[in-house]
């Protein structure tokens, strides 16, 4: 490619989304940042972006089952995952300090993930925002005293912001996995382990079992399950499954023999998996 | 009980979490209004409540984790549950049109589920606030022209508000689970048909079949099932999974099965099996 890589991310620069790019990657890419997923999505189809990155799963939150959707009803495939720790600081204008500091500007998120700081400064008041990263921004340009921001390290000095505390997430082992998103359809290599997966069954004791056991049969690890309820039609459920593999031929067999008992089986990417983040450096 | 039962929810009176209660005891209930979910669990274990409501699971936005880590972590449990329909309406004070207003405030989740008529209607700036019926009540109280809130219809009615738009939400198969929280320990009774537990396996292909099978033989329904990582111990998995059946004796031997072959196993409740809300009455 003669263009740096565009990667569409949900949120601003120095947002998680946007560290998850940049050690995704390990190069210079253009970012195209975009207010919500769906946008994000659009991105991609539109080709204003040849790829994106999509929060699907967080430590506190669990999945984000929108997303699922949003990957599940249109041609869009995994073909990459990342999980970053998530290290919240709180930040404001130079020269402030706690005591200064009224309210409190961050996304949903991040302001759940910091609940029991706010909750022992009862001082500040949370006021939510689209973005973390767009919230340190936001301080800079309107000089806004008395007000902090809740978001990255890398925001804070994107923003020449003083971190006034560090990692006050309520729980330090705090992770978000991210999947890297593209159209191009999914496709076994010796370099990939790992895949996303839909299906449905009916609604009767051990249709489960029957394809899980599949998986079992050729040694394949499952590394996350969801049901997912399929409004409207309460005699069916719909899974969410990822598995990981050390034979790609083993894979292949496994979905062989998925497709033929499970209907509405979707392949929603095949990639490397990602290594969780054990450390916080 | 010669006092009307407490009942603790998130929100305040005509919130989802309001009609989820009035619904499930068809009976006068006094409320305990509670900001957090954290607050709605301390207000039962402190006495203030005799139960909680608590919503653990939405068509949009898949299971709610924070509070299944509540459940787990205090001596709290299901007795019941109660599917609720959620249809979102847009109000204001009355004489306003769909044309005077500039702010829509409500609880982020209502936001979310609206997501597609606020794209309609780009005029329109979502405000993030801490619940539905609040947002409402708050319109009412400050007179604010040129605000509208999202929220039940129960909710208009409550703060006599004009409903500018009705099932604006973006899916109308849309609900929510909610579960009846008690410090009671669960009880196997003739009338209970269903139990949420967790447990943990190793981190192998077949872990989790096996457990299953257990299941499987007995002739007992999955529901629900989730794998939900545990931090720091990418080794092993924990499970969320609702059962149902139709003998008392084969939830009790399959459980004592499960029992023996996985780890860290909690039954959360016992109780009766809620029906999904089918229609929109």
């Amino acid at each position: 490619m003669n263009h740096p890589l565009t990667v569409a991310i949900q949120g601003e620069r120095a947002s998680y989304h946007d560290i998850a790019a940049q050690k995704y990657f390990h190069q210079t890419v253009s970012v195209l940042e975009c207010r919500t997923f769906k946008q994000v999505c659009r991105g991609v189809l539109e080709r204003r972006a040849d790829v994106a990155v999509l929060a699907i799963e967080n430590t506190l939150a669990g999945s984000i089952l929108p997303n699922y959707s949003l990957l599940e009803s249109h041609p869009l495939f995994i073909e990459g995952e990342i999980y970053v720790a998530i290290h919240q600081c709180l930040m404001a204008l130079p020269g402030q300090t706690l005591g200064d500091i009224r309210m409190v500007r961050s996304h949903p998120m991040a302001l759940h993930q910091c609940s029991e700081f706010l909750e022992a400064h009862p001082a500040l008041r949370a006021m939510e925002a689209f973005d973390t990263a767009g919230s340190a921004r936001e301080i800079q340009k309107q000089k806004l005293p008395g007000v902090a921001a809740i978001a990255s390290e890398e925001a804070a000095r994107r923003y020449e912001l003083a971190i006034l505390a560090r990692e006050i997430e309520n729980q330090r082992q705090n992770y978000t996995r991210f999947l890297i998103i593209s159209q191009r359809p999914p496709e076994l290599r010796d370099s990939t382990n790992k895949a996303s997966l839909s299906f449905q069954t009916a609604h009767r004791p051990g249709a489960l079992v029957e394809v899980l056991d599949i998986f079992r049969q050729h040694g394949i690890n499952l590394t996350l399950i969801q049901s997912v309820p399929i409004p409207g039609r309460p005699t069916e459920y719909a899974f969410h499954v990822d598995i990981t593999w050390r034979e790609p031929q083993a894979f292949r067999k496994a979905i062989q023999g998925v497709q033929k008992l499970a209907a509405g089986f979707k392949l929603l990417g095949i990639y490397q998996a990602g290594e969780l983040p054990y450390d916080h450096s």
